[in-house]
């Protein structure tokens, strides 16, 4: 499927300079967003995956689907302060500017095999922290996967040796 | 199936005298979560629903995976700043604390029979919101769905006429 026409650019937002990529009309289109789910599904399948983890708030858009798809525990990387027990937690630089998240201490265990989704992959900031937040509590990532990927930032060079699967380049 | 057991009461949280109730052991727990969203799926395909709205950032959890059951849309409601284009506002009164809640402007079109996802009903303040933006955008809400209600904090009262179906009440 052609998703690029699902996708809108912004210019200047959330600030100037910034083209913002929506994914609001292909996760507004009900067949677009069923082909990108069941895409991201094959692959976590390909992986074996255990544990479907997703970063707040649009990693939850992407990443709970797929968990349902295949029957697996979806794992929540949240904000500081709205997990309500024992948390790992990392700070990072964002895109445009700075943030800290937190996974629950008992969310994943030693020989988890874990596939992290989000909509975007632009820095590789907030998937770097959820890497380590992964890794940290004894899980492997077994793969990524991103409805988009913005080149120019080189968030893949950051995070570097894992299979990513990803839709849309820019 | 007994989700009761898939809920943790956290006391105190985020604020003194809150019994929060965790869903993440819930939607961790794959047969689970699956068998919520199906519920949910057959809920919402019995009122014949065209659209699946779910608001920030856990109302993403539950509705995203039942739009991807029935090849539906999924409108995300979200805090202000976040939606790029064009949005409908909304001011409102929380469990503890005030919000406010966007959505894009041409999301929801005239005649859609709209269900809104959340994880929980406390207050309803954020589900009130959620109607209101959905109506002002001319869709018609066909129903409402929750993992947990709190029967002390009278959230079906506040909104009243909508088909609900919840899966656990304290």
């Amino acid at each position: 499927m052609d998703y690029s026409k699902y996708i809108k650019n912004v210019p200047d937002f959330p600030v100037e300079g910034i083209q913002f990529k929506d994914i609001t009309p292909l996760i507004g289109n009900g067949k677009a967003f069923k082909a990108c789910i069941d895409e991201f599904s094959d692959f976590a399948r390909e992986k074996k995956a255990t544990k479907i983890v997703g970063p707040d708030a649009r990693g939850f858009i992407v990443g709970a689907p797929v968990a349902y798809a295949l029957e697996l525990p979806f794992i929540p990387i949240r904000k500081p302060g709205k997990l309500p027990r024992d948390t790992f937690d990392y700070d990072y630089d964002l895109e445009y500017g700075s943030n800290s998240l937190s996974m629950h201490k008992d969310a994943i265990e030693q020989g988890d095999r874990v596939i992290i989704t989000d909509d975007l992959l632009a820095t590789g900031g907030t998937l770097e922290a959820t890497i380590k937040l992964v890794e940290e509590a004894g899980g492997q990532v077994v793969g990524l996967t991103f409805i988009i990927e913005l080149l120019e930032l080189k968030g893949r060079e950051r995070v570097g040796k894992y299979p990513i699967k990803v839709l849309l380049k820019y």
